[in-house]
């Protein structure tokens, strides 16, 4: 594959280089580094839509700010590819989401150019508001940067932030990337807003102290558009003005010229919070891109010329789109039934319902906490609320989970997608928490789909199950390929199932790991060991039943669950030991993910790292049964 | 103690009682009403200056809308006493936080005039929205109203509701109840602009819509101050129009005349989300709460006459204080230190600290999820900040504890109060999970205070270890009165203490149930049972060696915390399950919190019913020894 001629780039080490470049030369910078960013990711996928927008804006703030003493936060972080190649990580760049690779988001361990990791929405006007303050405490840290999108900034953390940045009144930059999406377009009344205040103020706006430090040309549209907009004495600013930050835009996120006199002008003037309003096209400059529907926002590997994506051939439905499509089945018999999702209708599979539903789903922007409360009081008011929300972003929606839905006993039903390990999106995006937070509430039901077939028969229970609030977890990724039934099936709750018997050693399987728990009997039985397999189906209520079954009709018992210490397995011991069955001896383990994050891979290989896989689980029924010496154990644990 | 003359109120049995009055009646009901309220909270202690604020309110969305069918969500739930009093629950209104008495807040469970229940802020925008949905979906639900205080509407989830609500376009009423004050003044950007509203249009403005509905005097006003504020065409609108909502207001929200008719107009003319804007006056009506710095928020019963509250002697010092105290002590020797709060100064003790380091506390509002990030960036920044937050709060920050602090291993400290039952503020409040989340996560230390002297240590240990995320937890309330320490000491990480040694059982405690603990070991010895009593102080990282040497030297092993299922006791199982120390038996109980809600009473009631007295373990224990036969560990279980 041919890679772009980029003469001037590859004079740039570090940021620092980029100032002994004119202006002009800065542009021309930033169009080669667009086109590096086409070439690297088109040989890995990743965000590429996002990070296109961001290339002048990238090259600009490098050139004007004085990294990485000055604090560059990007939010979400994955759109800083440009950022990782002007930060002396050019030669790893095709390395991008993959095994031992660049992570697709920023990140601490990886360079010192990245002074806050991110990939979940919203976090950057905090981060940058504590840089601020460590500075203005002494600490050897310079000015705070906190780039945010028009998506990100619409959820709760991003407003508490700005209220307390007004408040704080301390010098800080907030540039808010503006290009009328999220990962979908975006939602909500501030999108509105923000589109309104571009289209009624097509120059740019400025206070008045930025104005004089701003070219001749710029500073008579600019106070022209300021008196447009301000109108006169009495008349209100904009919301940014109402919440203490000093506004400046819209400008145009692609116009080097206009991005470096700005910035300038900020860093030369501001002595408070300022909000930098620049307007980006997602997907700039690479017509297939701009173009497409997502903006090409995650893309496989590309082909450059045709943007033609490599998506590899699936062999079985994804997870995901099994819940959607199973989901619209229950709604097209039960019409109480709604879904919810937080800026992720088609991660969700909930678009398949939208198409053909699409009053009863509501996507209600990047704002989980809303999301749960919203549906908590649908089903006080008679609804069957789904609320779809990856496990790692149902975390923001923890306290009303607790609050709204758990201690009032309601009727939400729970889709955790992407529970377990998701691969290149790597340790932020892991779902490794939900079992545990969720199992400890008092009424909840907590389910996992064993495959996509058990995944049909769990939207089913959900459907059905108006007793209190019930929630089922599923990973990312295809399903097993298994046999699908014709329509769901209503589980009984609390009820798992024995998916294969033997005699010496149980397999207790909650979740999708149930094939590699069969894969560990299969080595078991090569070792003449024959072994019960059962899928637990419920963390909440146990089958206790079976799993006394279990406990008493074989010589060692093993959990495995796609998720960390404090769930599912810790479960099943609390009610062992509780239960005296512990007392004369029980051969058990519990398998989780180990105590610490794990970089991104496939997902197989993370589950390897984890050891997980079918051939840990049986090393460790082996070690359970003494088959093994000891010291293999310990050498496991 | 004599009772107000009501004679009016005396004929209320329900809010439809209140539509056969006049207006002028109806004003002389809130003042009976706000009598009453006065005479009861005076009996049972509670909060006293919010529900003074909104009584006028209570009775004139009452007598306006149609409660139960229109779902009234009163936000906090905190001042919901007129309310209650209003809606048939005034014989047991002297009963409120008590055992077996009504809730000190909004709760479904106790009357259908509480469709959500309530006690977090900030969900009750959310929550009407939901019921608005419902409504127009079919179920048999009315109009949708939330009452929020201006405190309530700075955390973002309130805004994610405001931005849903505006983009939604339903008709829906958010009555804003801005009296300047959560618990503590308000603080951020948004209280400033709230009160520059005031400031700026001292009468009335309506949408025209609402204006031609007004009774004359009030259309004049209106109509003049919208030109007032509003400005010429192109002029900008208030932020909650800016989101998408029609803005009434400022009105007075003690004038019974401009409340019902601004209702009433409102009621008529609404289709869509519309923003009351009502200016009220927390403490309203009773001199010594309208004086006081903190309003009368919550008080302890008292003197009418006087204004004197009842306080409990303490015969030590509160853990918060110790905290407050300690935390202050360990800023005067390290400049480094600061300290975070989410609206929360006194309840924290951070007041101590911010009255010698004023410059070193930041109130950042109702903003759990900023707070968390705001400190997590304050760490990467190379200061030491301390996290106040109670365990209940923590749960609106999960998400950026898990993803901004654990997954990015910095030293942010998170001071833990009201872990456990917490009393009166009942099953809302309590501290039930945080072992749990917080334990689950890598990197994170994870600590509990058995007494108020450990927690100067735990203070300490925190301030000095640098490494990554450490949590201490402490309950509500006085401490054990231990003696003191000088100064704190830091404490190894990982390593508990033997506090009493014996030979037969051994009792594992996990923070402040210490004391119960020993109690029980007295019952056992009574029995001629000598016990170990440790203190395991660490959940994680657990001090493996004396777990194992207590299993090894006993004949049981009794775990207990102030927590749910899945914390302490699970990690404890976990850890002896995987080094095989349960193959060949080990009778150990794992006592926790149970798997449900319990409602308010004194903590040792609620203990109590949480089969958590000494009593109870020392019962678990003899269950375990086999001393008692096992129909007794069944009964309990």
């Amino acid at each position: 594959m041919s890679r772009p001629e980029t003469p001037l780039l590859d004079r740039i080490a570090g940021p620092s280089d980029l100032k002994a470049f004119s202006d002009h030369d800065l542009s021309r910078i930033a169009d080669e580094l667009r086109a590096e960013v086409i070439s690297a990711v088109s040989e890995t996928g990743g965000h590429l839509g996002s990070s296109l927008g961001v290339v002048e804006l990238a090259v600009a703030i490098h050139a004007v700010f004085n990294t990485p003493v000055d604090k560059l936060v990007w939010d979400v972080g994955h759109q800083c590819y440009p950022h990782k190649i002007l930060t002396g990580r050019r030669d790893r760049i095709r390395t991008l989401r993959q095994r031992d690779g660049l992570s697709g988001f920023t990140k601490r361990a990886e360079s010192e150019f990245d002074p806050f990791g991110a990939a979940h929405s919203s976090t950057s006007i905090s981060a940058a508001l504590g840089f601020a303050v460590a500075r203005d405490m002494g600490q050897p840290t310079g000015d705070a940067i906190a780039v945010i999108g028009d998506g990100s900034i619409s959820a709760g953390m991003a407003y508490e932030a700005l209220n307390n940045a007004g408040h704080e009144k301390r010098r800080l930059f907030v540039i808010l990337n503006d290009n009328e999406m999220s990962i979908a377009p975006p939602v909500g009344a501030m999108s509105a807003y923000l589109s309104g205040l571009y289209a009624n103020t097509p120059l740019h706006r400025m206070a008045e102290g930025f104005e004089a430090a701003l070219p001749g040309p710029f500073r008579d549209g600019a106070r022209r558009a300021r008196q447009l907009v301000t109108g006169l004495p009495g008349g209100q600013g904009t919301l940014f003005e109402e919440l203490g930050f000093t506004y400046i835009g819209p400008i145009d996120g692609h116009d080097m010229d206009q991005l470096l006199a700005v910035l300038r002008a900020a860093r030369a003037r501001a002595d408070g919070p300022v909000l930098i309003h620049a307007c980006t096209v997602k997907g700039k400059g690479y017509s297939f891109a701009e173009s497409s529907a997502d903006k090409y926002h995650g893309v496989a590997k590309f082909d450059v010329v045709s943007g033609t994506q490599k998506k590899a051939k699936s062999n079985a439905p994804s997870y995901t789109s099994v819940f959607g499509k199973t989901l619209t089945d229950e709604a097209s018999r039960d019409p109480r039934v709604v879904a919810v999702t937080a800026a992720m209708p088609s991660g969700t599979g909930l678009n398949i319902m939208a198409d053909r539903f699409p009053a009863r789903v509501f996507d209600v922007g990047i704002a989980e906490q809303h999301a749960v409360t919203f549906a908590a009081a649908m089903a006080a008011g008679g609804l069957k609320p789904f609320c779809a929300i990856y496990s790692t972003f149902l975390q923001r929606g923890y306290d009303q989970v607790v609050h709204d839905v758990a201690l009032q006993n309601l009727p939400v039903r729970f889709a955790i997608d992407r529970a377990g390990l998701v691969g290149a999106d790597g340790p932020t995006h892991a779902g490794a928490f939900d079992i545990g937070y969720m199992a400890s509430l008092p009424n909840m039901v907590v389910m996992a789909a064993a495959d996509e077939a058990e995944l049909v028969h769990m939207v089913a229970t959900a459907a059905h199950y108006d007793e209190g609030p019930i929630a089922f977890r599923y990973p990312r990724g295809e399903g097993t390929g298994v046999e699908m039934p014709e329509r769901g099936q209503p589980i009984e709750i609390g009820k798992g199932r024995i998916v294969q018997e033997g005699d010496a050693v149980a397999i207790l399987s909650f979740g999708a790991h149930l094939s590699e728990c069969l894969k560990a009997a299969e080595e078991l039985a090569a070792r003449g060991l024959s072994t019960t397999v059962a899928d637990a189906r419920f963390a909440k209520p146990l089958d206790t039943a079976l799993i006394g079954q279990l406990a008493k009709q074989h010589r060692a018992l093993i959990t495995v669950e796609q998720g960390a210490r404090g769930g599912f397995g810790a479960q099943v011991l609390h009610h062992l030991a509780d239960k005296g069955a512990l007392d004369r001896g029980l051969r058990i383990r519990t398998m989780t993910l180990p105590d610490r994050f794990i970089d991104q891979a496939s997902p197989a290989d993370m589950y390897a790292e984890a050891k997980l896989t079918a051939s840990d689980i049986a090393a460790t029924a082996l070690e359970a049964l003494g088959v093994v010496p000891a010291a293999f154990g310990e050498a496991r644990a």
